[in-house]
């Protein structure tokens, strides 16, 4: 896995960025008289990175970044953010991982890794092949949710599933299949793991062959379907309240 | 409120105004070759628009339409989207109108607008000024849902509040007060209204002071925060849980 060049904008990924001391930081670039500029968190973090802040006059720095909603603030870093999945065989108590079969749209993986992090899940499976990466716009639209949840890069997520099931999780799939039951009826207590599948396509065989429990949010409309990053909010809060009651 | 020209792109969207019956079609574009021509439902459906279907080349249509994930479907058509808030007073039993306060960006719009049908949403408010309206892309965010679901635009959301409390509606808002309960402690049987506010701004304290209660979903994460349609999931989806159980 490598080290590759990463970009974030605003004020508020940029900061978690810059904060997390976890990343190399090549460059800052600040708009002049831009809301980045003085806003004063901002002012406290570039204290620490001195030599790499570049400040652009308005017409030049819109130049280069016009097409992005910047707040005036751009973070160019060098990260390696998917890692491998290591053995989760001892862990105990209430832990959970989404595993995303072939989520295809930048956006949708984005606003997923922003809800994980806010549901406290542990960790974010994605296939290295047939799926979307964690590009720029994924770490933007995640608003620098990346920094704070492991995200592993697996060959395979049918293999991962299989390990994750040896360390002791249980498998829930998110599918609307005849066994499936009502989302709010699924006991999310202990190890699991959720598994949402593809925009189009849904989980595949072989990996909801290989799941324990199939899980269902039924629709109130007649054509809609739900997007799938707001499903996975539906459900990754149903388990925080069933873990606070 | 004006009969405006709107335009929807892909199958599913397409398919869903024409067989609406609810609005005028001026002009329906097919590529040829593309998914939509070969697609069973779209012709079915095509039948009944004979004069108004035109068949373009690919190349033709590409150009035309070439930002666009459309499947080679293009919709025009004229359509009041918005009404005005009727009385409500008559109304029994569930009932959920969900009343967006300055909600800016159209893909949180789109968003919110179809998580509410999928969750038998009775209504939404929007205000005329300081608002996202509903917008091609609106439109096709939502994939549709506008045609399932009434849309209230009304001049002053505070004003609509106090008619729904006299129409027998509670007012909650999604909101991180010092009195606000737990997302999952909130009783929402019966008549009642959920507020969201703008993404960066919240809710006017002229509306929220009108509000009577106060819900919130706690964060796991150290610097995120829940986009507004993912919360808006949440709470929406917590009350089929309640209604069904």
């Amino acid at each position: 896995m490598s080290n590759d060049k990463h970009i974030i904008f605003g004020i508020n990924g940029c900061i978690a960025v810059l904060s997390s001391r976890k990343y190399k930081i090549s460059e800052i670039i600040i708009q002049n008289g831009s809301k980045a500029e003085s806003d004063g968190q901002v002012t406290r973090i570039l204290g620490h990175y001195g030599g790499h802040v570049k400040f652009l006059a308005r017409t030049q720095f819109k130049q280069i970044y016009k097409q992005y909603r910047t707040q005036g603030i751009v973070v160019h870093f060098n990260a390696q953010i998917e890692t491998e999945l290591p053995s989760l065989k001892d862990e105990t108590g209430n832990k959970c991982i989404l595993a995303l079969d072939r989520i295809e749209d930048p956006q949708n993986l984005g606003q997923i890794l922003r809800t994980a992090v806010c549901a406290g899940v542990d960790g974010i499976i994605i296939p290295k092949y047939d799926s979307c990466k964690i590009t720029d716009t994924v770490i933007q639209v995640s608003q620098g949710a990346f920094i704070e949840i492991p995200i592993y890069l697996v060959n395979n997520i049918h293999q991962a599933l299989e390990q994750l099931k040896e360390d002791g999780f249980w498998i829930v799939a998110m599918e609307n299949g005849v066994n499936a039951k009502d989302w709010h009826k699924i006991d999310y207590k202990g190890k699991i793991v959720i598994v949402a599948g593809s925009e189009g396509r849904g989980i595949k065989k072989i990996v909801l062959d290989n799941c324990d429990f199939q899980t269902t949010i039924p629709m109130q409309g007649k054509t809609n379907s739900l997007n799938v990053s707001a499903a996975a909010s539906v459900i990754l809060f149903e388990r925080l309240r069933q873990l606070s009651s």
